[in-house]
């Protein structure tokens, strides 16, 4: 994992303390912090960055599969969200309510106003089934409306006990698709369209190999027939939960009264789906491809991905360091990778040029290019890859390159570097996912002594208070089921848990 | 303002309900409806693709001027929002709180656990300057931090009685940036950077003339040292508040503790400002462009700028109909205009072409382009310019036009278009501001008969009291102080309202 005998730019490493090593590239990298308000984050501008690359990718493919975008009111009112029991069952834990719509000096101090009191309590949106619901029974009158197929950006809010930043906190970014279909079979049709697109974004934008797959029926949306995840493997060998896509059959419709007349004249509920990816997805790039100097961010998503650093000496000289590297930037910017102009940043930043470049190589920008009047002299700039930073014997890997190479080269440097992230990460993926293990103490015996990874057996796809019992066993020994993937080998054998009949595979690791 | 005789496709004219009138473009052309959620509406896709527009010009106008973009917390513990006690007053009557975290079922009916009460209520963000202001003071130590400039896409709520679509809502959707520097003079630099980035956004992006100056002391945003103004004239004459950026002083650093080491090692108090644009800008232009068959979006922020209807007859001429269309379409998505692609649609809904028609002039495409049999065969297309519906004879202006001759002038029709609604905008803006006013009781009579418009008058700007009494008086006659025009010509006589010399002019009108 980490090269010997090199002094790396974070204060711990992955090995170390994976947790900490991860609290400190966000610290390190700027890319957020804890608020002060209890849960919440603030996301810096680099990270903020990266989320808007990501929302522009991904809105896309979003609308490119022809979703439109909508806006839905940040409150519920208790009386949708009470209309489907399994939802409010798996939500009424974890919501913030506003109760109040007032405030009011009382005995010199600031609290809601009683006078203020809500009739119905509005319940701040932890998902917008219910509310996109009532609005869906509204649109909706014939098959010739269907399908309907929605999606928004929204923040959202579960209220959160213990909370991580990027990965669990109380409020969180995310954007949630839902639609409306005349069947189940169409239904699911679409539920399997938006899990592929969020398993290719993840493979091809993210550059983070997943495995998509459907959860088992106790880890289903709440109010779900049906819930397919792509989960990630971080380099500790946990699983990460990168999106999720549900089927929900008529019961949402039912609840909220989205009824169509079929071509026959008859009524007839609605098949819903939802689907949604959230600012979770930057916690995992970070923990799939960061290293002990911070973020390696994938070109695709980078805010910028070259980033120059002119070396000036505070001399007459300085003024040829930045002409040539204003040129630079110019030619850089009309390059096009990915089907878009390379984002290209001259950093004037009045601060020594190494710490500039460290902070760089902590943030993750993908091309460092440093420019002193040596190499302006030589038509040279010196470059460093963040997905290869130093060589074999441990020193930085800077490379002289003629300045019009690069440029020409660069568009296919970023796609070496996005492909290399996606390589390296794939290879750990496989490297890591044990599937010969046929009995439940050599399953405990695969997780001993923190070794990282998944593993893949073989079940029997147990229901009801027998999954219950799996699941229970499986928490004893800290793990959890992730999902059973698409593309897994048939079964052949028996069951792990239950030693009936297997039926499918299903992988079991640790998780966030 | 209507040609006589037209039976136009809004069910009621400006001239007959203005505000019946507005609700009708907003649901006639699917820009938005109300969601069932007190004061909440849900914006649908035509309205949100006009918003992802504004979005994407003004984050890029905000981006270019070299503000980076960070999100922040919805919620405001109470103890931050305390602090600075003109800003608390100037909110706390209208907002959401939250109150507890978790929902239970009590005596069959599911309400606010009394056991998950917060110990300190949250507040729903009004706007964010106390919790930036926290962030900052932690991002903030020397001058050499300054300035620091920041910017967010995000929603806020205020507790609005009476709401009205886009114009006020409860929950609404907007851009807040937020800047601290090491002086007045730079900080004021950047309050107007910002008003003049918003009057040229409004002048060229929205089409939509605007008058920017300085608002009345007590119309100050809670807590600013000063705040400026764009102003819009609606159509019936009435003031819309377009932007605002506001000179913060030192108050709300003194708050939030914002200091920085100045170079001489002292400990200095930041200086702040903060300035938004909300959602409310989709009501300014259909107020500002729509006429009585609907809107009439302007081509720089219209989703799509020119919508091809095929007329199908349900024969096999058809499919030689669509392929025509289809060529179209792509050689129009070839075109540059205002420096993007064109934005073209082929709208193929299974409906009839003519209802087709309707629904994309009430929704405001710039361009309408028919396609039928005889077209094909003539290597022709029929093109509706929505900013000229009717010709003089009171028929639909639809111009037959060779299809190449279309497409090569295609880009200089949009600007066209974009122009002349900017300059009928224009014209009646001047033509609706009087400014021979010179006493209380012709101001009164400009304003007789709800005749729209605006008057300036020559005031001495009167402070505390004298303002209160100003504004007590003109709150009897309907009107408000709107804001002191930046390039007014220089007052030369006495004040309007209380004899005293005059110094500078101020707008009065009625207002949104």
């Amino acid at each position: 994992m980490s090269i010997p005998n090199i002094k790396h730019a974070l204060p711990v490493t992955r090995q170390k303390d994976f947790a900490a090593w991860y609290q400190a590239v966000i610290s390190e990298g700027d890319l957020a912090e804890e608020s002060g308000v209890r849960g919440c984050m603030v996301i810096r501008p680099w990270g903020y960055g990266i989320w808007e690359r990501i929302q522009k990718l991904m809105d896309a493919r979003i609308k490119a599969a022809g979703v439109e975008n909508c806006y839905f009111p940040l409150f519920i009112p208790l009386s949708f969200f009470e209309k489907e029991a399994d939802h409010v069952d798996g939500f009424a834990k974890e919501m913030a309510v506003v109760t109040h719509h007032r405030l009011k000096a009382i005995d010199g101090k600031l609290q809601p106003d009683p006078d203020s009191k809500l009739e119905e309590p509005l319940v701040v949106r932890p998902t917008s089934e219910t509310v996109i619901g009532q609005a869906m029974s509204r649109w909706v009158q014939s098959w010739r409306d269907l399908p309907l197929t929605v999606n928004q950006w929204a923040n959202v809010v579960r209220w959160e006990m213990r909370t991580r930043m990027f990965l669990r906190t109380s409020e969180f970014l995310w954007q949630e698709g839902h639609t409306a279909h005349v069947d189940e079979a169409d239904a699911r049709k679409e539920t399997m369209r938006a899990l592929e697109m969020y398993r290719d974004f993840a493979e091809t934008e993210l550059a983070m190999p997943v495995i998509a797959g459907e959860k088992p029926e106790n880890e289903r949306f709440p109010g779900a027939v049906a819930t397919y995840s792509i989960e990630a493997m971080m380099q500790d060998g946990k699983a990460l939960q990168a999106g999720t896509s549900h089927y929900l059959g008529t019961g949402f419709a039912e609840a909220a009264n989205i009824r169509y007349q079929d071509a026959e004249g008859q009524q007839q509920f609605a098949h819903t789906t939802s689907w949604g990816t959230s600012t979770r997805m930057i916690g995992g790039v970070i923990m799939v491809h960061g290293d002990d100097d911070g973020l390696r961010c994938p070109p695709m998503i980078a805010p910028w991905q070259v980033v120059i650093v002119p070396m000036l000496r505070d001399n007459p000289e300085d003024e040829a360091v930045l002409a040539y590297c204003a040129e630079l930037a110019k030619a850089l910017g009309d390059v096009d990778v990915f089907r878009e102009p390379l984002r290209v940043l001259l950093d004037r930043k009045p601060i020594k040029a190494a710490n500039k470049r460290w902070s760089w190589v902590k943030k993750g920008a993908p091309i460092i290019v440093e420019v002193g009047g040596r190499d302006v002299a030589g038509g040279n700039v010196s470059v460093l890859r963040r997905d290869r930073l130093y060589n074999d014997a441990g020193k930085l890997a800077s490379e002289i390159l003629p300045k019009d190479d690069f440029i020409a080269r660069a568009a296919e440097t970023l796609k070496d570097i996005q492909a290399t992230l996606h390589a390296d990460a794939k290879s750990r993926l496989e490297a890591n996912i044990r599937r010969d293990v046929t009995d439940k103490a050599a399953l405990v015996a695969a997780f001993e002594g923190d070794k990282p990874g998944w593993v893949e057996v073989e079940w029997a796809r147990p229901s009801g208070a027998a999954l219950d019992a799996v699941e229970e066993w499986l928490k004893g020994e800290k793990l959890t089921l992730r999902n059973t993937p698409l593309d897994a080998a048939p079964a052949t054998g028996t069951c792990i848990f239950t030693g009936e009949t297997a039926v499918e595979r299903v992988i079991v690791g640790r998780s966030y």
